[in-house]
């Protein structure tokens, strides 16, 4: 990102003359575990009707604004009334308008870091203030009792369950007792949650707490990051008012057909995230394994389909797997409460095996460089 | 669109709890002429490409923020550096993104209605003041010397060229002198452009007024409002402040493939321009018949793919034409300034022949039902 030019800096709103891009940090590798994407081919089937799909979509028309035959099918697949469904252009333009709406200058985000660095970002294209209560620095678990202290002086809320880039959930109960205390919405963040036991969604909440939202997103599960395809399910009046603040053709007629396309073959999706989860079980044996065997490294539980692990010089150690190696990790040391930790995606059984044995070999060489 | 709760419009922010969303106001009608929309089939062998671009494209991978690939054959086919050229998830994304990054709180937009009213829609999300320059009332000429004066006490200013609903271009020497009276941005909305002669185009403008800002978009000429993709020209500073306040993956990938197709393709566009520009006239012709055979109809000139007219009873004369013949047209007589005004988009020789007969029908029963 270049800097921004005097002149232009001078023409933009002050608060938004200094923001800092959220940054994908990414570099073309031969295997790319950095953004948590899903790496697997996507079921032949679901790949089948949705290029029928997209072929038999006509280009010429505005988009249906609120997509409303995917609406239906995501409200089918989750057991409510479509009324309760807001699609969004991926998960960023839910999260936009949630602080949009409902955030803004003069009120408060509570946020819970390490977490997802776009709530802030988005926090801040919108003049939220953000109280942060941060996690265990060691165990990253939520400060439950901080986290309900706090949530009564804000406006609005978000967690995230699993938790990017920590891999934890929240409880069900502990999100029923911040819906209880926060005067505004909570949002959950339910991005990697197909990847953690179903009894773990907080949708089962929405019953009951009516200024609760949980976001989703396609871009996980699903493997289709790229469509840009994410829905929030919420009562209906908080619907209404993401649909009257939003773009209304923001999502566009090729990605809702293949939205819906992939949202009806949904069970084929099913083995793919069960290799994922299978994988993940062994990825962080092994790293437990390398651990064992006196390297240095620490690795956290995960619910979702990347691991975070924190090993020394971890900037040297990512940078020698991308320029030695040509794979692709995220470094997260520059973030606060994240020094020398890294995220690896969870990939394909090949792709693990080789940042596995990279991770073991760069981890050694580093060692016996210190023992020199 | 539901009304909102009190409960949720007291959580929002407040300038946002009583915002009008933007209303496409559409009804599934036979012929659709309401949304200026272009209703020629793409050229089949432009969009053979686009669907081989699709089935190539793998979905689960992020899109490249900037869309790198379409952007750099959107410069070379404007005669600019890639550094030039933003592309957005439609004009609406790059139009709000101007107003959040150059708007806001205690700023002003000139703005010239009669004309788009998400200019106005997305000041008010973005808390930015409009100042009203109203174009002549029966011409809908720019009011040059007002919006001069006004100019340098506004912070950004948009003028749109064609203008919608009105179909009339801004000078290029108009702009000029507006981009000199404007101590900001000012942009040019040439989302019609390709209708109108291509010396009218501010484009040319960008090398000596280094405030001025020219969208442009995909959804008109290019018969793709459907993929959401549109772009602006302007210096590279200017861009990298589109490029730091936006959500960085807005363009998703099937978007993007199917436009860097459409644009590789573009020579194939030009019978379509041609055939709508040839089309607009007959359509213009046929109306002044229907007025010199004594029917009250005014219409006006138009650089873009519609006409705008005047008729009496506009909202019935529209409804009757959705209700009895299944042809939706654009109803503009609630719009200040646009009494009695219907926007008709140029169709096919089928679709104008059957709106033109249309409206003569219905004026004339109009006509015979008064003087019954």
């Amino acid at each position: 990102m270049a800097q921004l030019s005097d002149r232009v800096r001078a023409l933009m709103q002050p608060h938004l003359a200094s923001i800092e891009p959220y940054d994908p940090n990414f570099t073309p590798c031969r295997v790319n575990l950095s953004a948590n994407e899903n790496t697997y081919p996507m079921p032949a089937a679901a790949r089948a009707s949705i290029d029928a799909a997209l072929a038999a979509t006509p280009l010429n028309r505005y988009p249906d604004p609120m997509s409303n035959e995917l609406r239906a099918e995501i409200a089918a697949w989750h057991g409510v009334n479509p009324s309760w469904v807001c699609v969004g252009n991926g998960g960023d333009e839910l999260l936009y308008n949630f602080l949009l709406a409902f955030g803004g200058a003069g009120r408060t985000l509570l946020n819970c870091p390490p977490c997802f660095s776009e709530y802030a970002f988005f926090a801040s294209l919108a003049q939220t203030k953000v109280l942060d209560v941060w996690r265990d620095a060691e165990t990253f678990e939520l400060d439950r009792a901080a986290v309900l202290e706090a949530a009564p002086k804000c406006d609005i809320a978000i967690v995230t369950s699993p938790n990017n880039p920590t891999g934890d959930l929240a409880s069900v109960e502990f999100v029923r007792e911040m819906c209880a205390a926060c005067p505004g919405l909570v949002m959950v963040d339910e991005a990697y949650g197909e990847f953690a036991d179903a009894a773990s969604s907080c949708e089962q909440l929405l019953s009951e707490c009516d200024n609760l939202v949980v976001l989703h997103t396609l871009s996980k599960a699903f493997g289709m990051a790229g469509t840009r395809v994410g829905y929030v399910i919420a009562a209906p009046d908080v619907i209404d008012a993401f649909a009257a603040i939003r773009q209304i053709y923001s999502v566009n007629v090729l990605s809702q057909a293949a939205a819906l396309a992939a949202v009806r073959a949904r069970d084929q999706f099913a083995p793919v995230v069960d290799a994922i989860r299978s994988e993940r079980a062994r990825v962080i044996e092994s790293l437990h394994g390398i651990a064992a065997c006196g390297l240095p490294l620490e690795v956290w539980e995960s619910e979702a389909n990347f691991v975070l692990v924190r090993v020394p010089n971890a900037t040297r150690v990512r940078e020698r797997m991308r320029d030695e190696k040509s794979i692709l990790v995220r470094d997260f040391s520059y973030a606060p409460g994240l020094a020398d930790c890294l995220r690896i995606t969870v990939g394909t059984p090949e792709e693990n095996d080789e940042v596995l044995a990279a991770l073991a070999a760069l981890l050694k060489e580093e060692i016996d460089s210190c023992h020199e």
